[in-house]
């Protein structure tokens, strides 16, 4: 099935961005959600610089590579980014070619459902054909090619009916830290339809489920037509429906503001996954229309210092795994530390699998083993109300 | 023996300082060697900010205190400092009311010997009588009470003949990080005779030594009279001593400060102990005249960062063991841990004994067990000609 000739009237400034590629993408639209807060990257990570506008890998922030690394697949115009009031100007200047009005701060955190709910039906309206990728702002993906290429299968899939397609990262370890998906029978080629979502397991069912091969590690990343997503939600969660249906409205007009400030916060606070893809998903595999699509281009979440530290280790072999950020480093009898204290000569004797980060107001020290539990500080500074450092 | 009978002519000023004392003390003039670079405690000592200009303990410098518990058995105009010409400046506004030429900077460093054998020649000049006591400049003493009142015991028995006496540490633990002098027979009281001194023991001889009953550590302070240390000296030492009596004759003349530089350095580059007070003990424990005065005044020569832990912990005994100093703190799962970061928030999760230092431009990390190398660093610092750094 090939997009070109489903949808010939892809607009010329498709081309400009990927020639190519613009025939099975001309209708894919990027929503990517940048609200999170990212504790576990304290004391780096605050309120108003979470995790997604760090630099972690590379010379720039997760979100500036979630946009780039999307941007052979769709032109500027087509990204919408939804966030917070505490993030927005940062990513706005950050990503200042965005179209800022596709910038979207919710009035209060409400989960993905209603946020990539409301990206649906503000879409729909003037898009109708338009497919919808869903996309966490704050991974790293090594094989960026393989990515796009990925995406751009799943833009077919789910432009070819009601379908609803996740990437699935083959898992290359037993993580207890991810919800997993059951994948069923074969659709097509490597496609395969979902059986099931499942909770983050514990260590001895992680472990089934490597073993099994037919688990995968849940992205994160939907795609689905918009038509396909706000009709699932008007199944399913049909009050917050119209709550972003009457948003969507008032978009464009004086009235959008108060509106999204009013009604948005009476949406349900709920996931996308548990909102829709579990209970579509108990349809049954053939009835559910979700398909799990096997990803192999080096996902990583960067959930914590620890996964960084690892990320890193593995790309640059430093000596001895310890990976320091400083204006010089002497280490005598040191092992696996992950060291961040940018202008400050660090020197660490006989110490091993460490985490230190430094910054202007704050010194974090913890264990690679600890390090997810970072988050706990934060939540301590929040009930002290210790504001500036959180 | 009391020497307000011996010593008449003792100068009005000295009633100022301590008038029931006086009589004992009236000769007594402390001399403090302060040029040592103290490199254990880096990165917060530094070669123009050594261990004896931090505040390490209370609100005062260690070379602070040491003239302050020193000051009620001696005055201001009788306190020489034997330094370096990097040190010199913070110990002159440090101190701004000692005598300034009684603040000498070495132009080299050669360790105790010609530095209190410089001390004796010149206050041999003008003072004949005079008991010098020779004392580090960065020891914590608990009790100061009892360490006045065992040095000027100390100074009655220097004063008494030949004598040289020096305060023995009860052992509380086989250190094998000390040298220590075996005791003899009992001279008077609980004054013993030395035996023998010790190099620094292995772990098993140092508990053969606490187990024994009769060995001391050796504090580095030695009482003994200027007559008595200027005959040792030119005994022990005949071409140093003829060295030091020539600087001493230029002392308080214009070609003081070119005598010194010139002649100081073709010193011998010894300490007193291994100069004279080994050699001496070895003529026997009779006719040595070498005396052990046993001290329990809660001396501490705080030797590394560990040290210092362990001395607050047990003065403060602070929650689980944290010893901190910071603008904040959450500790999660963290017990013994030693960490200064003044100005900084410091959180801690799942860590144990460790002893992280942060200053302007370095961070030092490392464990209580290891801390005893970060000399290391400081060789490595001054290998690379990393000299802001040290």
């Amino acid at each position: 099935m090939c997009r070109a000739r489903r949808y010939p009237n892809r607009k010329h400034e498709d081309r400009k961005w990927h020639p190519t590629n613009v025939a099975k993408t001309s209708n894919f639209y990027p929503v990517i959600l940048a609200g999170g807060r990212g504790t576990r990257f304290w004391p780096l990570s605050r309120k108003k610089r979470a995790k997604q506008l760090l630099v972690l890998d590379g010379k720039r922030t997760m979100i500036q590579q979630t946009v780039a690394r999307l941007l052979p697949l769709a032109p500027r115009q087509r990204f919408w980014i939804i966030t917070n009031d505490d993030l927005r100007p940062a990513i706005l200047q950050q990503l200042p070619k965005l179209p800022k009005p596709q910038v979207l701060a919710e009035p209060l955190g409400r989960n993905t459902a209603p946020a990539i709910g409301l990206a649906a039906f503000l879409l729909l309206r003037e898009h109708p054909e338009a497919v919808i990728g869903m996309f966490p702002s704050d991974h790293v993906i090594a094989d960026e090619k393989s990515y796009r290429a990925t995406i751009e299968r799943a833009v077919e899939i789910a432009a070819a009916g009601e379908n609803i397609v996740v990437l699935g990262i083959r898992p290359s370890r037993a993580e207890i830290g991810y919800g997993y998906i059951e994948a069923g029978s074969n659709f097509r080629g490597d496609v395969l339809r979902v059986r099931r979502f499942t909770e983050k397991p514990d260590a001895e069912k992680a472990a089934a489920f490597v073993a099994a091969g037919n688990y995968f590690w849940n992205s994160g990343m939907f795609l689905w037509g918009a038509r396909t997503l706000a009709n699932a939600l008007r199944e399913h969660l049909p009050k917050t429906a119209l709550l972003l249906e009457e948003i969507a409205a008032a978009f464009g007009t004086r009235r959008f503001a108060a509106t999204f400030r009013k009604l948005y916060p009476k949406c349900e606070n709920i996931s996308i996954d548990y909102a829709v893809l579990e209970p579509r998903s108990a349809k049954g595999e053939q009835a559910s229309n979700l398909f799990c699509l096997p990803a192999d281009f080096g996902w990583n979440d960067l959930g914590s210092w620890t996964a960084l530290h690892e990320h890193h280790t593995a790309k640059s072999r430093p000596p001895e795994g310890n990976l320091v950020t400083s204006a010089g480093v002497f280490f005598l009898n040191a092992r696996g530390n992950y060291v961040h204290a940018p202008g400050k000569f660090v020197a660490a004797v006989g110490v091993s699998d460490l985490v230190v980060v430094e910054t202007g107001d704050a010194l974090l020290i913890t264990t690679r083993q600890h390090a997810q539990d970072v988050g706990k500080v934060v939540k301590h500074l929040d009930e002290k109300k210790l504001h500036k450092l959180v």
